[in-house]
């Protein structure tokens, strides 16, 4: 059993695959099937924004989601960061990858969308699931080109390829690096594609005992299950 | 001459008075006086949004302005935690506090507005100056009766107090720690009061060379210059 647990200290637990990173950077509407499925416009530059590293957890540990919060998953391309990065090309920006895991960025729809600043609905302790382990950059050579996959309880959600991000991962890393250094440890969170449950008809949350797995080309399997908590 | 440096490396610099934070929590909108100059209600809860680690710099540091980009200044009384806060009451909230210090709360307007998430535009780096030393909190008894006034070139820009916050200091803490478990380290900039440039007629903005002082009563001053950089 694990210790859903967060930030420095939860660095050291064995479950989480990477150490804390000293900002999390998430990239909103990044793929083309979602902005359409939003009804949105695909942006013109990264829309960016955060998560507090309290929400990370590895595979395996419970995404724990507070007694009537409507809650969604998002499967997503995790980049770590491997070594300091300012002002940096998007010729040279995945020379500054450390490598590659799979992610759920978990959102609390309705906090997300009253506050209209998205931190605290995708920042609930526990709404960071990534994993299964770092896979080395050399051992992606082309991150533009694979599948992502999320099923809810062996029913296929989600179903793209990272051949659909309006903006690819060394677009993001070059953008972000223009104003804001990245450190070695930062993990870039990098869009989710099409599927996600706000948008079905009806609309789908995460219930009490709920498996979701994220599949990433190359990467892996992420797998957690979800408890309802007071 | 200090290097205006960040995150996980500079968290060993002198003149950064506090160490890296897992995460930096902002409060937008809570203080009476400027929510009226926005022209915009008071919320009914705390608006939270998020500025990334990499933006630190001590007192005296430079605050590196990129040409062209329009900056504001906002002070703003910053919250160190002390110890791991997870769903604390209002009444126990203070106990979980550090110490406090000044911040100048640093906003790139048209990115922020640009990107309706407000991170980008207040996450460059070098845009959160802190000091000048942490001042624990048995010395402030009362953090809600403070004096917080910012100087521009020896200009009075702000002058407030803790009082007009809309959500206390033990109000914001126990209401992040809800959901967020807050860490040691961690740091809440409450808010800034009336007063900032973009609301004046006509608007400031920070030039090369300027000179920007914080000061909250009790807790000192911090001060910084202004360099525009390409």
């Amino acid at each position: 059993m694990m210790t859903p647990n967060s930030s420095i200290e939860s660095s050291g637990e064995p479950d989480l695959p990477i150490g804390a990173p000293s900002k999390m950077i998430c990239v909103g509407l990044n793929y083309r099937d979602h902005a359409t499925e939003a009804g949105l416009e695909a942006p013109t530059m990264p829309l960016l924004f955060a998560k507090w590293p309290n929400t990370l957890i590895g595979h395996g540990g419970e995404i724990h989601v507070p007694e009537g919060v409507r809650t969604d998953f998002e499967a997503e391309l995790a980049v770590v960061i491997g070594r300091r990065a300012r002002k940096v090309t998007v010729d040279e920006a995945l020379d500054y990858v450390a490598g590659y895991l799979c992610a759920n960025d978990v959102s609390a729809r309705d906090l997300q969308f009253d506050d209209g600043q998205w931190v605290r609905g995708k920042s609930l302790d526990t709404f960071c699931p990534i994993g299964p382990t770092l896979v080395p950059r050399d051992q992606i050579p082309d991150p533009q080109n694979l599948g992502i996959k999320l099923w809810l309880n062996g029913v296929l959600m989600q179903d793209s390829s990272t051949a659909q991000m309006i903006f690819g991962v060394a677009d993001i890393i070059s953008y972000v690096s223009q104003t804001a250094t990245l450190e070695p440890g930062d993990v870039i969170l990098t869009g989710t594609p099409a599927g996600v449950g706000i948008f079905r008809n009806p609309p789908v949350g995460l219930k009490e005992g709920d498996e979701v797995t994220v599949e990433i080309e190359r990467i892996g399997k992420l797998t957690n299950r979800v408890r309802v908590t007071n």
